[in-house]
This record gives structure tokens, C-alpha cells and sequence, in this order.
């Protein structure tokens, strides 16, 4: 663990830690289930290069997965258009074929293993707008509070913010059923997206460290039709 | 949250939870980079199947992955073997093409939200012991203790767990490179998976919720070569 910091606490107009500070960010892998896959995932982030979406974005890919950190506020606006984006062109470029993104968002732990899980302030985002896409998903979504000191000062609780999360993918209209170990999320990539972007988030205002896994699927053989 | 049951605090000769007390399983989705995604990931099911893998498990596939959950014990055992087979059954039908395989590994959550988070007892189960298969897997992998009341009473502190798991991965030599919100790690699909499984289950013995999840690639285009 690195040393902790002491950062101001949060009061109006005091700024809190900057998305850098607070390592928000992402790791996602894409998978265009053919042949083509190479030339599929290439054009799709160049297309999103292209489109101007990688501005302000650290992108570094390795061997199983791509990392995107953000330097700057809105960063949750940041990775979220980012991510829509690669999906939606990696979809038209494999001719609607059947594409799975696999995605972890991450706030509060900047680093590799050290984290400063002392930090106050935490910023309390708004929600993200993203463009309908017009591609339906279907995903498996999970919710990680990993530092939960309780908010009444007594034992952690992560499930109370996870159950909270689910109520406002219910709310949303994307939550189509409880599954083993993840919510079941559908409609179109943007609602999707937003859902689970949003909801890490809002756990992120009041727990420090908070991961969220999304496996989103489009064009699968095998959809549900729901 | 449902009503916590007691039970009993384990001793030498007690009985502890079962694995579906527990609620220990997984969730998968695999990924063959082919045209013929359907026929390599339904004829690596039947593989298994066929091997007796599946025995003792019960399998439920939905549109975005498949459910496998244990009922008797070595649970972990069974679970790492089914994977394991599954990834190298679908490498050998896709002719040792680019595979891509998603793990999400829980204990401690039985239900869909609902948990009891009050269990004692937890087991210690014994590291799993998996053939090796003679493909070499890199990965990305996140380990998640989301219950942890303290070892001595203080603070929780999820990430000594974690430090602790990624030594072992380097005692290991899987451990390949930290990275953002992840360990690498390199390897034979079977060190690769028994890394992963024996960290989750050596957590789970002293944190009653544990998660982990791993990407895990085969044959891919932009292996780094380590």
C-alpha cells in the first residue's frame, strides 16, 4: 500500500480529487465472433479515433485488453461515448454480427496493487447522456463497493448498494432479471452502458474503491428475444 | 437481504457449509474468433459433457453466458476441470484459433442479491490439481474480497487479501505484470486457472463473499510472447 494522502473534505466549490486522482477508468476487451476479427476491432478503434472520442483518454492495449484512463472531468461521460462507440463500430463493421464487449470500470484505487483509500471528497457525477446506438444488447452486469466503512458507522453493508443499483436499473426499464452472481441488463447499448456506468458511479460518491464487471453481448444467435 | 441463519463455528470434525450453501459456482462466456463460433462452442460443451465433466454440476445457459454452479465438494476441483476442459476442447475445434474466455467465480452469495453474510464456518479447501493442456493462456485477472470484517478486529482491509494472492501468483510464476485494476497472468490454461481458483477459494476461507474474474486468451494475433 502507498502512503495515504489527506485531501480537503468536500464543501461547495471545494474541489474534490480529479478523475486522474481517484484512478477512474476502465480495462475492456471486444470480440467480434469472426473470421475477420482482427481487421474488425482495428477499424472500430480507429473509427473512434477518428471520431474525436479518444481526446483526453489514456489508451494502452496489451495482449488480453485495452486500458482507458481519464485525466479530466466529465470522466464517466468520457468512458462511457468511448465505449458505445467501439461497440457500435465494431457491430457495423462485422456486418451485425455477434460482438461481446467485456468491460471493468474502476474508481479509487489509481495505481496497480497501492491504493489511497483515504480520500475524501468524492466527486458525485452526474448521469451520463449517450446517443441511442439502435443496437439491442443484452449484458451480465456485477457491482463491486469494495470499501464500504458504513454509513451509519456500523458494519459494511455492499449488498444495500448494489440492491440500490438494481432498483435503478428496475427503474430504467434495462434490468430484465436477477441471475446468479450479476443482473441480467437489456435495450439498446446506450441504456445498457448508461445503466451500468451510472450506477458505479453513484456508489462511487459514498464508497471509495467500487469496480463494476459488464459483459455485453449483441447479436447473439441465442438471443432471448427479451 | 434474507433472514441469516447460525450455524455452527467450525471445529476439527464439524461440518461446514456445503458448496451450495455457499452458493460457490461461476459464470462463463467463451469466445471462438471464427464464422463457426456456434459449432466450436456447442461442440466443446458436448466434449465435456461427454467426459464426465459435468457431473455433480448444474448448467443453465443464457443469452450472455452460462451458470455452473457445485453441490458437492471439491467444488472448486470441479469447477477449475470443467473450465479448463471446456477452454481447450473449444482451442482444438476453432484449429487452435484466437479464444477468449470470461470467468466470473463467486462464493458466499448463494441466491440472486440476497446473501448470508453471517455464515462461520467457511472451508479451506485444498489447492485443485488440473492436467496441464499444453496451451499457453495469457490473462487478466481481479480478485474481490466483499466481505471482510478485519482479521484483528480493525479496519477491513480488502486489498492485503489481494497483495497476498498476487504473491502467490508470482511464487507461482504465472504472475506476469501488474496492471491497471488487474494482475496479469501468463501461463498453461491449467496454472492459469488454478491461480485464479486457488486464490478465490483461500480468500473464501477466511471472507465470506469473495468474487474473481478472469479473462483468459488463447491464440491471440498480438501475443506479447511472455
Amino acid at each position: 500500500m502507498n502512503t495515504s494522502t489527506t485531501r480537503p473534505a468536500r464543501s461547495a466549490g471545494a474541489a474534490g480529487p480529479t478523475p486522474a486522482e481517484l484512478g477512474i477508468g476502465m480495462r475492456f476487451s471486444i470480440h467480434p465472433h469472426t473470421d475477420d476479427f482482427v481487421e474488425v476491432i482495428l477499424g472500430a478503434l480507429a473509427d473512434v479515433e477518428q471520431a474525436g472520442l479518444t481526446k483526453d483518454l489514456v489508451i494502452e492495449t496489451d495482449e488480453v485488453s485495452t486500458y482507458v484512463g481519464v485525466r479530466t472531468a466529465p470522466a464517466e461521460q468520457r468512458l462511457a461515448a468511448y465505449l458505445s462507440a467501439v461497440i457500435t463500430a465494431a457491430t457495423r463493421r462485422s456486418g451485425g454480427g455477434h460482438v461481446v464487449a467485456h468491460v471493468l470500470l474502476s474508481r479509487g484505487c489509481p495505481g496497480e496493487v497501492a491504493c489511497d483509500l483515504s480520500v475524501t471528497g468524492l466527486p458525485d457525477p452526474d448521469p451520463v447522456a449517450l446517443e441511442r446506438t439502435g443496437i439491442r444488447a443484452a449484458a451480465q452486469w456485477s457491482l463491486y463497493p469494495l470499501l464500504d466503512a458504513g454509513d451509519g458507522g456500523g458494519r459494511p453493508d455492499h449488498m444495500a448498494h448494489i440492491e440500490t443499483a438494481i432498483a435503478a436499473a428496475r427503474d430504467r426499464g434495462t434490468a430484465a432479471a436477477a441471475a446468479h452472481y450479476a443482473t441480467k441488463l437489456t435495450g439498446d447499448v446506450a441504456d445498457v452502458l448508461a445503466t451500468a456506468v451510472d450506477a458505479w458511479a453513484q456508489v462511487g460518491a459514498r464508497v471509495p474503491h467500487v469496480v463494476t464487471h459488464l459483459t455485453i453481448s449483441v447479436g447473439s444467435p441465442t438471443q432471448a428475444g427479451n
